[in-house]
């Protein structure tokens, strides 16, 4: 494999990954559900590819930051994961929702144990538990926002990672239906911290400014086991690891990760600030960012961006 | 790779199999529905790995035949595709359902196309698609049904594979289900062919008895970009192979998907006569069979020999 | 009340309920799933209000036969309970159902039992235990018509009334949602015959031909606690007869229900056909017949000719 | 008709009422969501009769004050279509729901609007107009529930009802899944203020400390086209009046309301305090509270002693 990937020319990857994508810049709708979303310019387009060595492979606006959105979650869940142990199954599930990533009918259904880490409601529940594991309240928010900022920031090797206070406000005072999913969650007794405290480490974490650069490198651990390939760092076990990339095959793209996974091959994440990360088992991490979205709230450049790449390496887990 | 799989030691790998599944033999429940699966013994536990080089490792009822069941419905997803091509996506879909086999709630919310090709409805509606491109009616049928056997049997290179009249004939008089999906989706106008027809071939190949040497044999050109590696025969192109396999990956279980891929890490389709074959891209595929289920019908004896062995070979794609 | 009713100017009331509904003639949208009902001229309307004393007054086409669809659901209801009593209820409930008149999802949460005998799962249901009554199979099912049909004769007074041997062939044709849901029904054990049989029985009373004259005179029992107030037959006991009321209003017009008790106070069933039948408990009963359907199913100038009637003659049951 | 219930011998029907509940007083599930429910005796039992003239037949505990709960939602909706007319149909429908009285899944299908003011999102949806017709806020909030205890008092001639402060707050600690319902609605677009303003007015009302005799002359307007029969005040027009109790039949009792029309035949509407109000449209109304619960929240002894009352005086609206 080693052998293999020594073999790519990236230049040429790179090349052929600009071509797919430039007839395509600016396509789909930016979200707009914030201000600060709404005024992104929807022809942004950067992508960075992080090898085993260290070593990056970028293209486009791959130093600007960007809001993650829900990539965020991915983190998120390792850092819980991490904490809580496997107690946090008991508040969340692992199965694909099979719904769009704001859906409160399943939560009925199944009595308000959300169906994966990775849509909203997951993402509240697990969010909720990591913030109990620091004390609970809105000081435990504030520590658990801190330990993830800084995780992010010494895994990417960078410190210019931030929470974005304004998008956070925004995400707050438009978070209606993330009230209702936590306070419905409550309903059932699954939340553990009064409502307000839990969504406000959500909404941060949901609001930290990142670049494709950043991100790749942060994520890098999780294309070798767990292990950061660089510093040799054991972020997670290799089990916990596989784990948390079977949860993003079956559920990183809400009613969109059938098509994902049948068009691109690999786990991954994707958020409606336009960026998607994806993970190469072995090989490295991909995060893109373009802001115009599909249907299913997925990076339409992004996409097209990510299926030229796997195209051009083999690196679908597929074959 | 290569060098990896020549360096198991197959030997002690199936051995720790064994150690793992024996505590369990007989757990689980067995399919009840018909009495010809009612009537099968909970003990039985065959496995069967085939490797890229044709040879076969194999553990207890390895040869007995047993019921395939929905893991036909692999074969006929792979065979439509090849008869109608893209067309088969303006009949089902490829998201994972989030619901059980056989559900039709999701049916009416999205108007009579299935989620995928892998739950019942899907199958229904390929099949339908399947037995209209030779000619449709009864005579289509029985045509999809001959040229369906005759594949599987080149495939695995053994005549000696049948579909069971007896389970055929107690899977259509137990079919009020499976009639209620296809009638619906024929109110949608998603039936090509007269239901009873489509149906007839549906339950034939939901019947063929197969043993585990032969489905892990025929099933070889799924770990091979769609080339049986021992014969050279391309079976699929590539790019249908590794999406038939995401399809699996992400569909194969039902509404346990997400959990055989959080556990085992690999693509696959469980039947309710309690076989299960995986397919580990460029290393081999594996079937095993013991009847006894779980709540999602997948077989519980057969997910733990699978876990040991992912363990034991490092196959899982997520690491 | 007697003295009330006995001072109602029926030709004033007429001339303004004429009045109310002339603008709207044609208003609506006919039913076009089967051609038989496709065909009607649209500016139809026909209204018969039949009283106390057999008399009757009546409007327009009121003398033409139409199709009386879902009407016949109210005849076959009261039949199966005179049959089968209290045992109808293990087969279908007596809520409303919230939902359009032929979805299947509360099937599938509540198991096959169909929310009440007036949406068509519920119906279907009901014609089965009546078919079963008579012996069950085709024989059966012919017998039930028979009897159905007699009785709505001897009822109307008028032996002209027949089943339209054309639209119950197109509505089996059409039938696959209809299929659907019987087979469903089946699949929990909620179908005494084969689904077939029961089925041609269904499309069969959906199909009878009769006005708005002889549609008011045969439902007039059911005005009167259930004695027919003009021979004197008892044709249902008086809380049977309350109770068939109360399934009227809860569950007559489908998800238009409540709208219709808001607007008209009174317990009715509407059909596709256009036809409304509306019981005045005390008063009398009235068949109107305007083949322009709303959104829901229900006739909108028989909608509209009905509030004008219940606003002039003061029938509404809330005051 | 007058005739007919100036016939009627109270002393006998009340003798009759008792002879029917007797045997099942302590009957039923008391609620226990909150710990001011859980601790009432479920062996109370109190009924009252108001009649045209004013004078009121009384059994049991009716002179005791319980928790009004649910039952508010009648005031609240009357009151609220005085304030905001015909404009309060574009936050709420009048449908029966076919759901559970806390169900948010048909919110999401229908897009934030819920069935009708009677479920709980509708009751919020209501008091939340309601609020805002008073200048929106806590202050809109006080002054409306103000208003609204004004309203009662003036009706039932008793300036002894009152708002129970620790029930309220107790409803609020344990308001989860109605802050949900908020919260869903607001994400809509469907709350014209905060959410906790709207919601503290919601759970004030539901904690209405009443009798059965205050109740029952409270609502007396609504047995008689809007016009308190005594006083001879114009509460309601006319048809506010019918189509309020057009409401209350249909969707009075959750998922119950079909059995209560069934059973009863008149409209009401109950609260899980263990009360029932029903209006008995030219006759009068009835008040009944006993905390035992059936398990779609309505009083089973109070349903046992309206059903015997209705055959008792033939009050019935469907003969």
């Amino acid at each position: 494999m080693m052998a293999l990937d020594s073999a790519l020319d990236w230049q040429q990857i790179m090349a052929a990954v600009e071509r797919a994508v430039m007839p395509h810049i600016g396509a789909g709708k930016v979200a707009d559900y914030i201000p600060a979303l709404a005024c992104i310019d929807p022809r942004k387009f950067g992508m960075a590819v992080a090898l085993r060595d260290g070593t990056m492979r970028c293209l486009g606006d791959a130093d600007e930051r960007f809001s993650v959105q829900s990539i965020s979650k991915v983190f998120t869940l390792a850092l819980t994961l991490q904490r809580v142990g496997e107690a946090l199954w008991d508040a969340v599930g692992r199965e694909p929702s099979g719904s769009s990533f704001n859906s409160i009918v399943q939560l009925e259904a199944e009595k308000g144990i959300p169906r994966n880490p990775l849509i909203n409601a997951g993402a509240i529940a697990t969010t909720d538990r990591l913030v109990h594991s620091y004390g609970g309240g809105q000081a435990g928010a504030w520590e658990a926002m801190d330990d993830l900022l800084d995780t992010a920031r010494r895994l990417a090797g960078d410190q210019n990672i931030d929470i974005d206070c304004d998008v956070a406000e925004s995400e707050s005072q438009s978070g209606s239906r993330n009230r209702a999913l936590a306070h419905f969650m409550a309903s059932f007794g699954n939340m553990k911290n009064p409502v307000e405290d839990s969504l406000s480490a959500y909404f941060c974490h949901c609001s930290i400014a990142i670049s494709c650069r950043q991100l790749a490198r942060a994520a890098l651990f999780l294309a070798f086991d767990g292990f950061d390939p660089v510093t040799g760092e054991e972020v997670l076990s290799k089990e916990r690891c596989q784990r948390i990339l079977a949860i993003m095959m079956m559920s990183g793209h809400y009613d969109n990760s059938g098509e994902f996974a049948y068009r691109i091959g690999l786990p991954g994440k994707s958020g409606v600030g336009g960026g998607i990360l994806v993970v190469a088992p072995g090989h490295g991490t991909v995060a893109v960012w373009s802001p115009g979205l599909n249907q299913a709230g997925t990076s339409m450049v992004g996409s097209i961006a990510l299926e030229e790449l796997v195209r051009q390496t083999g690196w679908s887990v597929f074959g």
